[in-house]
């Protein structure tokens, strides 16, 4: 029987650079990860493909989820909803494959109830104003949501204590090698492997 | 202020090749971790420099050294004492600089004690034929002492449990690879960095 899959989480302040970190981890060739794409009802950003950075859908179509219990986190932010199938995520695991979600802060400790067993990665910001400048290049937001966000994204890093890492993202690579790392050392934690090496005292 | 550097323990049975894989991390150019080198009164063995691998001593010597309560941790071990000197692991640590020490199963037990925060790794052989033909082919044990070392070996697996993580010495590469993995993982723990991070916030 194969070991059940790591389920890691990532998830941090909206503009930290989530989707760009866990872009660059699934471009690597050798990566073992799966991506349970997620679902939401805001509009594709410029290059963002449907099928591959989100599911794009309808409000009707998210709120008929909901009320199937088919999302294993949801959650509004900024008007729009975002979510996670359960079935897939659910699968894969048991496969004995390891999943990546990326998610906002709100979903994440949704997933925690559900999941405590997962690995929960906070991506932070080197700093505030650094997370202002990279919401203001985005160019997407008027002053107002900038503001608006400044706020949410403070009271998100008050919610680190909910998350089992923190990792800075001061330069993409960086932060992909350090999650990377993660997920090496979580399959070497003695409560994940210490009983195999005991059936194999049993046997020979 | 520096945080304080992470001690990180490196043990296992012996014959699982502890002194080479730290070797392999210490050979590498970018590591980052200073080692702390272990005291014995066993006989170097081909190769091993005094100073290097070890600081070989008398018994004489080495009783001198726990009567003044000089060692972080002290075992006989087959006859002979290995031992680990607490004042440069102290000092290390205060500079912020992760120490990294391998020693054997009995010591690293006794350093849980003393520095319950550190991390222990335990170096596991990928089976237990597999560490019994390394020991062999070691060449320098006779059949009595191999059969001895193979029931301390199967002892040592037991005590498994004292550890936070286990690494498969399947190729001593990977092992590295994992060790290195699990100091970087570490330093993104929340309960080390959760506290930075708050400082940012009352400041900015």
């Amino acid at each position: 029987m194969n070991e059940r899959g790591l389920l890691i989480v990532l998830s941090g302040p909206s503009g930290v650079g989530k989707g760009t970190v866990r872009k660059a981890i699934f471009n690597e060739e050798d990566t073992k990860l799966q991506y349970s794409i997620s679902m939401t009802t805001r509009s594709p950003r410029d290059g963002e493909v449907d099928g591959v950075d989100y599911f794009f859908k309808s409000r009707e179509e998210f709120e008929e989820l909901i009320k199937k219990d088919k999302l294993l986190e949801w959650a509004e932010y900024v008007g729009n909803y975002y979510g996670t199938p359960v079935d897939y995520v659910e699968e894969t695991l048991q496969k004995g494959q390891d999943v990546m979600l990326e998610i906002e802060v709100q979903g994440a400790l949704q997933v925690r109830k559900a999941f405590p067993e997962g690995l929960f990665i906070f991506l932070a910001p080197p700093s505030l104003n650094e997370l202002k400048s990279r919401i203001q290049t985005r160019g997407t937001e008027s002053e107002d949501l900038i503001n608006n966000r400044m706020t949410v994204a403070k009271e998100e890093i008050e919610m680190m204590d909910a998350y089992d890492y923190v990792v800075e993202n001061d330069k993409v690579e960086f932060a992909c090698e350090r999650i990377k790392s993660i997920v090496v050392a979580e399959h070497c934690r003695r409560e994940r492997v210490a009983n195999r090496y005991k059936r194999m005292l049993e046997v020979e």
